[in-house]
């Protein structure tokens, strides 16, 4: 095994950054959250540089999602190395070339930021209904929980199909891994080109349509011949499974990261296990953890390979203790008899202990639930409502977690405050508006830690549907092993308003753990700030004995030169009173950040960069909290008590 | 209820007859084999016809599957009755609006001839793979097993969409059903008329997108509530089922065809239980009647609403003494954990038995199968294999019917020669050119007997690939009773060569049974047309001894002035020889239907036909069988001796 080396960088960009180096042709029709594989890709064929072979890889903009899997489907006809990125209606439209492509048996990956369907309203954001509806396909699934199993698995999925001949479709949940910024291990070149086997790379060639060696394939059939040549392609299917174990073993020999096609972590006597897939499984084993170590008999069963199925390797993932199940879909199916996921692991169950696989030997209670829709955050308290509910006499089936259904009462109830949340990591919060530059400075926080320190980084940017103008919230956490939270901080140690407005519009103390920290972007003089405070607001800062500290952001910019732009002066405020580096390597950090980042824009805009860090350090002030409330200001209603009744 | 009104039609034009009484708007885009059900409605369309509300529906073409579903979509927002009619992978570009359409709970039906999705290779045949790849939409699904069943659900749908506001996809195998041309009851306008409730029209009217009511729609949600907006369709699929059998209910008590959304037929105290959908249903139900007056224990499920599925009904419908059950599947999902009604049904006795509903007390043994893909031949024979197989001790899960599978040997067994037939039932095929009139005719000659006789009949035609210019067989039954039988005829009681060419091409009497009749066109006389035979043709003649009838039907065609048009002067011979009409009777007939047919272009047209009949009579013979082969001519391999190796 080579020296590990780490990199920062979001879930598209891992993917991307394997996609590209094993494929020679990349068919592109940009749909989000997929968007940035295809731009990534776009940008690097543009400069140039080189895929495992040493050409680059031609990448061609469709006219629609239809296009580039036809597309797709054509450049492998002709034996290259092809891929697609896509998710949510783009996936949809690939689907009739998907059939063909699966019935052809070509290898090939496509890459999915799994999205919601568009249903009773459209939806940017990530559930598995979009992987789901293409399930009948015939590709391969692999499902990866986190960004570096999304770079991981890019690879052992490219060698699975190669090995198999069934092509995949590899996918991760759309923004929650996607977008989520996180300190992984980069994989090096030696380690992608060792997972790709020439041989089967010079098959793939000969597989080509070409008048060198004339072959008919794609034809037309009648029912004569059909059905039987339909089940010609079993021995790949059957053989799939393994091929793709031996491909995560190998990646295990090269990386030391082994995966299984079903991970099992957890009690050896659980007698209460939880099943599904996508980021949930960090949440899932994160909370299993953390309950175990309580001597619950608990566990969780991650599945990576959810096609094809691997019914014997899923019912031998289950301990024998094992008493009740809950299978957990993060999509819906309105009219099945349950969701995709669960009715899976029901069938495997049943078709395993009748050839008395594993080491369950009567059936467990299995019940599905739903979770997570359109990235509903989904979190460590939801895990525990579930586990909870597999204790009871009577279970309820079809449940769903994390919403409260008051019409059909699905939903199961959960504690709100239970948390996971290790001291060891430290968690901030950044209000900022959009196209201020905070989402940007954090992004530049966390290459700076993640790439100076030993501390593993993640950082997660939730945006209000109206992109410029309006609140984004960055959520960080940094820590001492790698961060196995895949959904939004609820217990801050550090909170940073970047617009003083925000104040009477955003309850963002709620969050914030006792003795915790709050930076406040305001004009008002330290001495003056407690009384612009409102009533709510104050009374948080008392009761959780909260460190109040103050800057004039806008005015240090102004002074500094640097106009309107507060983001640089509000990270230096971050690192300076947050703790996570000592100040004067934090400081030196972002200096030389600065550097890297303006140092081609000319030594005046790198030194006002500098100046401002020297400023916001003199301009920030600590507020001595008073010990009551003295406001008479109150945050104002959600709905205001003047608004017409059809609000 | 009134007076039984029957017609003799295919499956299309049965769905069409209803679908275009019941909509307003009818987006069109032509696929195989659906595409009739557009050209009729086009056709009517044109031709001013009204629909149930004294209006004629505006039939709009559009440029592809998808913009059907999307024209579809929009005129149901503006509050109109909108239906399509598609297959294969036409319906896969519909499944974007699909979603939508049903996530909106927007009252519609899309009517489906259910079409193999290409995969290896293309086919335009019968499978429920397209319906299964739309699974994931949220539409209800209705499956037809007959024509009969194809009108009659078609209306059913239309209620049950209107009164659950679930959209129904309403399908039937393509071919098989779509084509099948069969005696059914008409369905008259009072029916359909009682069978619409205007409140709910009035209801969907309401709901339209209008400025003088304006509402938002079809918006964008972000996490915060689309989770929960989404579950909100929970009490239409609940309720959906209860209004689908009310609605069966009410179609009974209107037209005395009763169905349940699962109907149970055999034993009461079966022991093995057969579950499938389509028009496999009836094959089935025939067998198990032929089994069960035999003493087996044997049942069938016909699946009648697959979507949503009523877990509670369907495991009330299986009868307490089942041990062990087979799912057909006439789809393949490679890699899944078993093909989707298997994984439904076992999904919902897990579910159904935890609740202790029906009488099933005990998880029997359930295994999956397929069968059929692509319009594979579906018989008695190998319904009563899976009986068979289902006592066994061990039993194969995952297995197929009807080919021989001898690379993953998933093949169960079965009797060929099985038959359930009975003698009631007068059985013909015709070997006749591709636009040579066979198949016009033999469509003519069910009219006739279908209209002019309490015979029920059935046709169902099977072209070669190339449609002109090659073999057409056609399948013709005849019976006092409803024909239940929608796959090949086996054991003819008359065939007919329409083309002399093809006495040394096909093996036309292996499906002849013993004493039965077969009828040559021959340019050879009576006395020489014995040694015109290969030696297969003459033994089976001998074997089987079959009547041998011959004509010179291309002479007497040019005599009568009717050029090479054979089909009229062929007719006849079958009516005159077959005795399913007495003949005087049926040479009437003939001669009406010709004044029906070209009436309009004249008298002598007229006469030249009529004139044909009495020829044709004149000129038919029948050959004295001498009792030995004479013949030296063989009929040629499948593969010439002399074809290069790769052949």
């Amino acid at each position: 095994m080579e020296q590990k080396k780490y990199i920062t960088i979001d879930g598209n960009e891992a993917v991307s950054y394997v996609a590209y180096r094993v494929n020679e042709v990349i068919s592109i029709y940009p749909i989000t959250p997929s968007s940035s594989m295809g731009e990534w890709a776009d940008e690097w064929s543009a400069k140039g540089i080189k895929n495992m072979w040493g050409t680059v890889p031609t990448v061609v903009e469709m006219q629609s999602e239809g296009g580039a899997a036809g597309a797709m489907h054509g450049a492998l006809q002709a034996g290259t190395l092809t891929t697609t990125f896509t998710a949510s209606q783009g996936l949809l439209l690939m689907i009739p070339n998907m059939f063909k492509i699966a019935g052809e048996l070509t290898p090939a990956v496509i890459h999915v930021s799994a999205r919601t369907v568009a249903a009773h309203a459209l939806s940017i954001f990530g559930d598995h209904s979009d992987v789901m509806a293409a399930r009948a396909t015939g590709f391969g699934m692999l499902a990866s929980a986190s960004v570096q199993e999304a770079m991981d698995f890019a690879l052992v999925a490219q060698k699975a199909t190669m090995e198999s001949r069934v092509p995949f479709l590899h996918f991760f949940d759309g923004f929650r891994t996607s977008h989520e910024v996180s300190k992984i291990e980069l994989m090096s070149d030696k380690v992608i080109r060792s997972m790709i086997d020439d041989q089967l790379l010079m098959e793939h060639r000969n597989r080509a349509l070409s008048p060198d060696h004339p072959v008919l394939r794609g034809t037309a059939q009648n029912p004569d011949v059909f059905f039987q040549a339909r089940e010609t392609v079993n021995p790949h299917y059957m053989a799939c499974p393994d091929l793709t174990q031996k491909a995560f073993d190998k990646f295990a020999e090269l990386t030391g990261r082994q995966y299984s096609l079903f991970d099992y972590v957890g009690a050896k006597d659980a007698e209460r296990v939880i099943v599904l897939m996508g980021s949930g499984c960090d949440t899932a084993h994160d909370t299993v953890n953390y309950l175990t170590e309580k001597g619950e008999k608990v566990g969780v069963v991650k599945v990576r390979m959810y096609r094809p199925f691997d019914v014997r390797r899923f019912v031998e993932s289950l301990p024998a203790s094992v008493k009740s199940v809950a299978v957990l879909d993060r999509t819906k199916e309105p009219g099945a008899s349950g969701e995709p996921l669960y009715a899976d692991c029901v069938n495997a169950l049943h078709e395993g202990l009748a050839n008395r696989w594993g080491q369950v030997k009567t059936m467990p209670r299995v019940i599905g639930g739903r979770y997570g829709l359109s990235s509903k955050e989904f979190t460590p308290a939801m895990i525990k409502g579930v586990f909870d509910h597999l204790k009871e006499g009577t279970l309820k089936n079809h449940f769903t977690i994390g919403i409260n259904d008051d019409v059909t009462n699905t939903s199961l109830p959960y504690d709100h405050g239970f948390s996971t949340e290790p001291d060891t990591v430290r968690r901030a919060l950044f209000y900022g508006l959009g196209s201020d530059g905070t989402v940007g400075a954090n992004k530049n926080s966390i290459k700076i830690i993640g790439e100076n320190t030993n501390n593993y980084a993640q950082g997660y940017f939730v945006y209000d549907s109206k992109k410029a103008g309006a609140v984004t919230i960055s959520h960080l956490r940094f820590g001492p092993n790698p961060i196995q939270s895949p959904y939004l901080i609820s217990k801050a140690n550090f909170v940073a308003c970047h617009q003083t407005f925000f104040i009477e519009k955003y309850d963002m103390l709620s969050n914030v753990v006792d003795g915790g920290t709050f930076l406040l972007n305001t004009p008002a003089k330290q001495e003056d700030v407690w009384d612009t405070l409102p009533v709510e607001v104050q009374e948080k800062i008392i009761a959780k004995k909260l460190k109040f500290y103050v800057i004039d952001a806008y005015k240090v910019a102004e002074e500094t030169g640097m106009g309107l732009r507060i983001n640089t002066i509000m990270q230096t405020c971050y690192f300076a009173i947050s703790g996570v580096l000592p100040k004067e390597e934090a400081i030196n950090a972002i200096k030389d950040a600065i550097k890297k980042t303006y140092g081609k824009k000319g030594e005046s805009i790198v030194k006002k960069n500098t100046d401002a860090v020297d400023q916001s350090l003199a301009n920030m002030h600590e507020v001595q909290v008073p010990g009551k409330v003295t406001s008479k200001k109150h945050m104002p209603k959600p709905v205001s008590d003047k608004a017409p009744d059809y609000v």
